[in-house]
């Protein structure tokens, strides 16, 4: 029986944008290495699919008010992997401000040195200042960032394809280390890239690292059909997750890949009592910490438009908002204005709706309540598994892996343990064959599945 | 007393381009990271200040028969970095197929993760073929290469000063997380490079990485001269040795930095024997598994004559060999044609004698004149420590560990225990000031020596 994938988003103090203000936090150790390796040992030990770091090149607006520095995954993961044997490991990545061939290194050594359980988050990067950081006048357009990102993938699959399987030989008597017959160049020439390649180092324990996806604009979509092999997206309701659900895995059927193959994960942040009131205090407890210059600022970002000075406890202005086509692209611009639609929320009540995960499912509830909900997602074509992105950190993962992940076990929705010990074992997908492979001259099938 | 500094320098089998075929070698774990986990761990009970890992952004030649895969330094050296707690981890990176803001980040996230352990090896990539994996028609020239290098340096210094000391507030009561009047962007707009910043992670426990150079060209010396603190170099005599120490301390002293605080590091590649005889034996079976189609293609590189055809027991054909204005750059050279001019060698004898180190000083003997050679060199001006580079690991590194150390430590010339816990506090060099710490709006004196 198919069960449900989970990640652990981990986000520095928690995903609540005033997890660092709570009484439980440790906002002292967010810089502290053994902090998140404790976190991904916590993870590992509910048999969690994988630890998930999302990035990107620049600083965040408004540190002032949340610890919304940067942690660097590729180094980040790497510690972690250290203090781990199974649990995955995504770190996001750019395709617009890394080089492909130092992020085929990266994650190359990544999925080496964790025995085959590294995963690849491929953005294009949001944030516009990011532009800046690079020599750039202007942070490229979505579209051309997209067509960078699809020969980006290209070069990279390219490259860790480059090494066969059985390149490395190390036959120490006739002093043959590797054959080189089956180390290739991968002399890629296209319209915005050129690599020649071979990586240098050896094929890696999966093969390529797991492609997991974020964006769910119509290029982004069209991006994930192509190429992702898990989808990170953001529903605030069932019937939106179900409508997204059945988008993509027809969007991946028609790019001719097997929708079972490609895992739909949407956030969820749960708040956890041992009553639904209990839930609801904490929820609200958090809701008292936000400081509304920060949410104000953050929620300029989601709709285009700053509130500053209007009545927080009065309605949205529906009518200033800019329209769809006017914000150009970005589906979480859609989900807050559904929620305007939907609940009809004072600018306050809209303020801590988002504050939660930025625009992410956030429900409180007792464990059974979550475990419920988490089901009826999961076995309403809503999602197959999701991306848990618990309010605070690290009580507010123990509390899920404590109390949530035994009921969702006993449901028989969840493994009790691992089946094996790389990220494409934990996702049931297969370990892609080099595509040099069947190009050898003697004309052997590829190896590998 | 100034004592010795010792970094290892890690290389996948050992340093001898045969040490992978040695009988004591473990080949098939030179992907694994626990291998090397466990050589610094070695390293780092014997009190060693760092752990040094080379790099490249291309496959080296001839990989058929020897380990010149490329280990990626800043995710391996995270991993080894959460296996250890004081020994220092220096990672190379290049300043030519790096963008500055992805390099900043590596570095101040290793030396987060370590509790400030990170030195940079500053290179600016001397493999031709690198240019390929990067859309470049050409690899830049060396002079363009150390232009951008060095602004470079100024572009990643500014980053990492770019958040002051205690720009990192946490003030849960009053829902402060950080003073952004002491994080700075650097708008940095240069001939080369442009950069607004700031960083997106707080400043880091050494304040900078310890800048690490090993470029012995002019263009090199002169780098080294205005940035590094550590220089590592090759010299096969004495002689040679000081006179380089003397040039590089006299130009640091023109650049108007202090020479003390720059510490002069020659590799040395010691074969160990419990008599001479034994010592030189062993090196004789390391010179018995070279290959010369490898050794004599490793040749063509420092030469840049082909060898192949030759009688191998004949002379080196001095004559034909380049000059150094045909060579253009790159001290190695000099270094291989010195051993010619002294030595004269048989062209097998030459190969031997670089398959040690590529030009580095291999030596061998009995622990006792290990320990008086590297002592003769340390008080005779030619070192302030050494870049110890076995020939095979590990047990290459344990018996310098187990034999020599403890001799230099009798001696009073290594240390018995660390001081501190960061690479600066190995080294004693004194942790930087942010650069925007004087420029506080409040007049403030700088923060930090």
């Amino acid at each position: 029986m198919t069960q449900l994938n989970l990640n652990l988003f981990v986000y520095p103090a928690g995903h609540h944008e005033a997890a660092w203000r709570f009484r439980g936090a440790e906002p002292h150790r967010v810089l502290d290495i053994t902090y998140y390796q404790e976190l991904a040992r916590r993870a590992e030990a509910a048999t969690f699919d994988a630890v998930f770091f999302a990035d990107g090149p620049s600083l965040p607006d408004n540190v002032r008010y949340a610890s919304r520095f940067r942690l660097e995954p590729f180094t980040w993961l790497s510690a972690i992997a250290a203090a781990t044997s199974h649990i995955g490991l995504i770190a996001t990545a750019s395709t617009t401000y890394l080089e492909p061939y130092n992020l085929a290194r990266l994650f190359a050594s990544l999925d080496h040195l964790s025995r085959g359980r590294a995963g690849w988050n491929i953005v294009t990067t949001g944030a516009p200042q990011a532009a800046q950081n690079f020599g750039l006048d202007e942070h490229p357009a979505h579209g051309s960032r997209y067509a960078r990102a699809d020969e980006f993938v290209e070069v990279v699959t390219a490259l860790w394809d480059s090494w066969e399987d059985d390149a490395l030989v190390i036959d120490q008597e006739a002093g043959i280390f590797a054959d080189d017959t089956k180390i290739h160049p991968i002399d890629h020439s296209g319209e915005r890239l050129r690599v020649r390649g071979p990586l240098n180092t050896p094929r890696i324990p999966q093969g390529r690292p797991v492609y997991v996806q974020a964006g769910s604009s119509e290029d982004g979509k069209g991006f994930a059909a192509r190429h992702a092999e898990a989808i990170f997206t953001a529903h605030q309701t069932l019937a939106n997750a179900r409508d997204f659900y059945a988008d993509v895995k027809s969007r991946v059927k028609a790019a001719g890949r097997d929708p079972g193959l490609v895992k739909v994960l949407p956030g969820i942040s749960p708040f956890i009592g041992s009553t639904e009131a209990e839930a609801l205090a904490l929820r609200e407890e958090f809701n008292e910490l936000t400081q509304p210059e920060y949410s104000l600022h953050q929620l300029r970002h989601l709709l285009g438009i700053d509130l500053t000075g209007y009545d927080l406890d009065g309605p949205v202005p529906r009518e200033e908002l800019p329209t769809h086509e006017q914000r150009g692209y970005g589906s979480r611009f859609q989900v807050v204005v559904d929620i305007i639609d939907r609940e009809q929320p004072t600018i306050r009540q809209l303020l801590h709706h988002l504050a939660g995960a930025r625009g992410h499912w956030v429900t409180a509830g007792t464990p059974e309540q979550i475990a419920d909900r988490m089901q009826e997602w999961f076995e309403g074509g809503a999602a197959d598994g999701f991306n848990v992105m618990p309010p605070y950190l690290n009580g507010g993962f123990d509390v899920f892996a404590d109390e949530v992940v035994p009921i969702l076990r006993r449901r028989g929705l969840f493994r009790k343990e691992y089946d094996g010990s790389t990220l494409r074992s934990h996702y049931g997908l297969p370990r892609p064959a080099s595509q040099y492979a069947s190009r050898a001259p003697d004309g052997q099938a590829p190896t590998g599945t």
